[in-house]
């Protein structure tokens, strides 16, 4: 039997997993992100109980995914400053000899959704994930896409909603679209998690015209056949008609945007 | 000797071309663009001189540009009222059996910077014109990029300056990047145009502000390697500079952009 390695780098936590050729999950391992000295021997000792045949790896940003480039693999100018200049990608490689893929976490995530989720038939369409950050992953002709650096779009210019007099809480752009919208920012305000606002919470309608903003901007530069949500304030249910509304009222009729039905997803 | 046709059809006038297979401009043909009726035959009957291979067209958009569309090669929702839902490509196929390609004006512009411009050694890359319209082409991987439409990024929804008390000139979003930024919007301003601002006029720091806000958000996006700007308003020589000066102060070190003398480009 063979076995593939996968690892999701979050911030937060580490998980870790390993699938059997079949596709099935033969066994996962989670551990909170600390310091690379503590964290990485768990996730290397995880992975020495198998023989496996690759590693794939999504790591949080920014980090250096260019092959070409002397800190290929490395965790570039994170707030994390434990594993900033880390060279996360090397760790692995020095202790498995094995083919490895690296990108950002939210690539691998939009991957997983092109290979066995809600975008199998899409060709070209984004990931975005709202939890403690904000992440966004882009699939181009299905294929991950990096350019230059990678996509860093979570963290978009955006326009104030004049109901809105939080100063944001990022701590480069403070009220981007991370600053504003994401899980702390909405902790910030209210002093409560977002999963404790009610359904009905004036607040959700400045979130979604933050969201809309930003499915606008990338619906104009990327033109994407959908755009699938994840995160920890995207399993708020009245976000997603939320979204739709005020992007219809941002567009004004101008792009052809797919079917309301297909485009934003869950 | 083969020869290759070319056309530019812009919202204020047609140019076409025809280039022999020396890569030599044989002849080249202008009008302005008032209705179909009016202008096709003068196309035609420029391009029946010669005996061409193919056929080249960017177009003013938005465009259809989905070959498995059966509005493939129309003109769609555009405000010149004469040209919506035309037919632009199926009428130079009718009258000629070439082989055809089809795409915005914008990307047809970015395809040539890449084939013999100043983006030749470019895999990702932006063309933003900014003249009566602002618009954007996009190469991806070394190819036009449309995906679900075609990108409209020249209307992206960007942050108003606070000295700028201008309502905004775009039929459609009144205050996004055309609306604010582009030639029209400013002749609406100052009841002259550009071109005859000052080059030390303050209001070049807020179109500055702008068409950064723009780039930013499309560096956030698609990480393109360069940014190249043509159009009448990019002929300001001390744009660029000013540009680049607000796209640090926005970014504030969060991401890594190409090298300045190479990332904004003439």
């Amino acid at each position: 039997m063979k076995y593939y390695g996968g690892i999701e780098a979050g911030g937060t936590k580490m998980i870790c997993a390993v699938m059997n050729e079949d596709g099935v999950l033969a066994e996962r391992f989670e551990c909170p992100t600390t310091t690379p000295e503590e964290t990485m021997p768990k996730l290397i000792h995880f992975f020495n109980s198998y023989t496996i045949e690759s590693l794939g790896i999504g790591c949080f940003g920014p980090i250096d995914v260019h092959k070409s480039s002397s800190t290929y693999g490395h965790i570039l100018q994170t707030p994390k400053k434990a594993w900033r200049n880390f060279d996360f990608l090397g760790s692995f490689q020095k202790a498995f000899s094995v083919e490895t893929v690296f990108t950002t976490d939210v690539n691998a995530a939009a991957y997983g959704e092109m290979i066995s989720g809600t975008a199998t038939n899409n060709r070209n369409f984004l990931y975005i994930t709202i939890g403690t950050g904000i992440g966004v992953g882009v699939i181009i002709n299905r294929e991950i896409y990096h350019g230059f650096t990678h996509p860093e779009a979570g963290h978009l210019l955006i326009r104030k909603h004049a109901d809105d007099h939080f100063s944001g809480s990022c701590p480069n752009h403070h009220d981007c679209l991370e600053g504003l919208a994401s899980g702390p920012a909405i902790e910030a305000r209210f002093k409560k998690k977002a999963f404790d606002l009610y359904e009905d919470d004036p607040f959700w309608t400045i979130e979604a015209y933050y969201l809309a903003q930003a499915v606008y901007n990338y619906a104009l530069t990327v033109s994407p056949e959908c755009v699938i949500f994840g995160g920890g304030v995207s399993k708020q249910r009245q976000l997603l008609p939320l979204i739709q509304k005020e992007l219809e009222q941002l567009n004004m009729g101008y792009i052809a945007l797919p079917d309301h039905k297909s485009f934003l997803r869950h």
